[in-house]
């Protein structure tokens, strides 16, 4: 039952740091809005936009053993996605676990649960996604799995998906759809800004969008 | 069913711009404790401490194509009221939104709902207040209404009353009392500021708000 | 039923300040990962760290009064932590309150409700850990107690006890414990800065730990 | 500011009646799909299906003075509406004050707060829809008021405005609409009627309701 | 660390008999308002109100091993308490465990955390006040404790308290003031004996308790 | 983006009523304590006790036409399992749908947003496990998918998966691991069923399952 699968495949390089700056929302919209995380899961400090190669873990409620299996399987340019096999709000991961992450490049870390040590994460620049900030403390007692399926946040994950983070969430990219999702994410971007320029000088969305008569024959009535 | 007012009264500039000055708090006090909106509204940056005449918008969940009627609509000096018809956390606006709104002078939103692209609304320096940051796309399907009275955050809001807005939260003053509101808020800052000198040399409420006899007389015991 | 209790111990100055030093993930962890309040108690701004002797405030909903009191009861060093009858997220606290409290040589703030004024509590530089911030006002008709033992955020608090407050959370020290706690905790630091070394190097915890074997023995399966 | 309303108009007892057949689903559709509280309000027992005139009550936390003040204002086929300035879950309302109440001729309770002695009320046949069952104890120290305006469970309620409840929550239809919502709930009953039976019989909504083209011009794709 | 204290004092059997027919809200208006437990702990059938001794469980999440360790300390009347160190709403307890408690004298479960099997649970009649059902399973790795004092539902349990649920809730009577709380609890349902009576034939809470005077002296207004 | 997989493989149908009849805990546990939805969906009457095979639906908020799409789906025996695209409580449901539902054979529903006429539902014995009771009806405008894997209350759901549902909650069984997981629910109930003897007659477990000795080791200590 508690298996480490030790080969993931990654998406190329460019391609995640491409979703990295496209960033969360238009990446969602580019796949047509699909693969976002709930709300709940919030970033410990602002300003943070990264994406990586999604290394996942499974643990179970208060217990964070295979927290330092997951570490051995990471590497530059990865992120580690952590879930739990029920609701918890411990505090899993803390500066000494990111130290060691970092050490092997990984990126940061997004979690369905809780994490401790944040003024010296944030210090690290070491960014965490998570569902609470908490310093309770876990035990290491009972096995997990890593880099098997998991959903995290409501969303499925598999191990070498990409994983795009920043103030407004979290966003999974499934593997194989990644070239192609930014792409479409970069035309998304392009048209996006001419239409800033235009609303910015003034021009209405319902007149560039062409809604009037739309909103009209739906019913709507100015009075 | 499906309206949208074109003609809404609006407070006077000078006291919009008072009860801003007064804050969320203050305001709040002054009208007997009430016309808050619930603690779950949270601004997305600190600092904004705002106050406009109230647009509102009323939407379906999962779809914010009233937004681009609500724009319309807006002048300087306005705050667009967004409320959904059931509960929803989906990104309803975000920085095109924001442009537009903008660039017809409107100061900030305040959303029952969620909102997104939440670093690039900070650096335009428009302030929201929102239930959620949620990257989570919308529709353009289905109507809503526009200056209508709507419950946004479990207040009541009418087109044109005041919103004000800091980071204690938001506080609706209907447009019919905001001058006697403001003037209220505006006395009960002066005795404050007194009480603030009192209490900062070290002097205690007890003594100053006269409160041992009462106390006394309630049955509290000192042991 | 409602009493003042006017004596109560503290623990040595300098092992409360040890205690701020060590912070809330490392007293926790020494003793024995117990005296943490729930996580949905936060600071109104980030960067705090504190300790404090505890005194305890019990208010009823929506009722304020006994802050007064308990203002009274504080000492240099004290930290004031205040639980309501039952659940509440209302403002009871705010400047003029701080103010006082800070006169008194009070460190900060541990409510299970609501607090309001937060910019200028924050320009002030007076820490507040809270359920909510909400600019809800409060009326001053019903006793409650001051330095009675309170269960707040979850946690159980006698008077005197010390507090220790930061970015991840709270953690309350029962005083006579406090020694002790603090040798623990820094011989835990100390360990800590060790490993912090090895895994920065690029150790992984799974041989620093010592953990292949055991994580086999349970079944652990590589693929 | 606090104030006792001791006038309101009703509607015509039929239509109430009739309104409380149809239950709250066909009447929420009736006017528009407006009107429900939040689900948050649940039925202290199953199978509960009324309709009466809304008395509204505003209180404080923690505080139920005003449900006496309010229980004199109650007539024959009235329904209490109960909102509190600010969240709380206090058992405001148990066997006493509703034994009042019945004797008044109310036909039942919502409240966007708690209750009590529920298997008292549930003994008695007095219905109540509330956010809590909770045993918690309030005091007779605060002013409100009665048969204001209200927001509870996030629906506007006038005074008189027809209060529907049953197993799937409770809906407000304001007092001059209630004779037409009440005809075209009963006409959408009738539509209903036909419709069930003949998806009884296996017909499928996509053939009733002519749905397939539509959904294959919006590009839905069978594979 | 983790103790199980073997000897705890209880309260004689009538005393507990006599608050169980009180019932929750009666005792807890008695000793004062206070006692209860959270709302959020509901009974997982209706109808059940008993009262017991506290035999208290501390555990971590989703670990129920100090289960078996709790179970072999009760004896005939008592009631389990079960806490966890952290957020959990694992079901530490099921049908195997209830018929070994029941074996023992056990009259029910209060945990703050999950339960399962809760049919088997209602067909034995063992009665369960729980703050989730849910068949989550757990390990049986980590220590706890058994008849220390503990935080459960936001209550303060010292082993050999009297704990008395009902459909109403939870609610504590510390072991020492259980005669006397049973005393005030009976004068306090003859008084409302004698109200009740009162109230059915129509006269108002506004009479029996005196209050219109001191209404109008707060200000309130009859329009 | 929008499809309809046509074609999805069952389980045996004795296998499926195998796994009805041994319950979610015990299929839960026997699968390795995987497959269960959150705690949150809950049965909107008692004692329903049944699996099918999945039939998935995935809606955006707000919008139940694909509901009419998926019902076409159904055969006899499936389970409908419907997810949200975000967060939503609105009532998708009701009894025109569930008479469509069981006309083709379809057991119950499952779903993880709200559902409403459930007094119909349950006069009907049409079961369904919801996150939410709410009459808030839908619209039909926006496409999603039928027979996709959707996360549905926490839980990955391949279309033909087995679904078990009873008073304890919803567990997903993977259609290929379905006759073993039987199999071995089976022999840990017979296992159950001998210490549920043991235990009734007062056995403990702390010696049915040995655990006094690694109790001691792990350091518990009786005082």
């Amino acid at each position: 039952m508690s298996v480490v699968v030790t080969r993931i495949e990654r998406a190329p390089a460019g391609v995640i740091d491409g979703l990295a700056k496209v960033g969360v929302a238009t990446a969602h919209e580019a796949q047509g809005r699909s693969g976002l995380m709930h709300s709940s899961l919030r970033p410990i400090y602002g300003g943070a936009r990264i994406a990586g190669s999604a290394v996942t873990v499974l643990m179970p409620p208060g217990d964070n053993w295979m927290m330092h299996v997951a570490i051995e399987q990471l590497r530059e340019g990865d992120l580690l996605i952590a879930a739990t096999t029920s609701l918890c709000e411990d505090g899993y991961f803390g500066d000494l676990l990111a130290t060691s992450a970092k050490a092997r490049g990984c990126r940061g870390l997004i979690i369905d649960a809780g994490v401790r040590d944040v003024r010296d994460l944030t210090a690290m620049a070491f960014p965490v996604w998570s569902r609470a900030i908490h310093a309770q403390g876990t035990v290491k007692e009972t096995l997990g799995s890593v880099n098997v399926p998991v959903v995290c946040g409501g969303a499925l994950v598999h191990p070498g998906d990409v994983v795009i983070a920043d103030d407004d969430g979290v966003c999974i990219v499934p593997r194989a759809n990644a070239v192609q999702i930014l792409e479409q994410a970069k035309e998304r971007e392009a048209r996006e800004e001419a239409k800033r320029q235009r609303l910015a000088a003034g021009e209405l969305g319902l007149d560039i969008y062409d809604m009037r008569e739309r909103l009209a024959s739906k019913g709507l009535t100015y009075v």
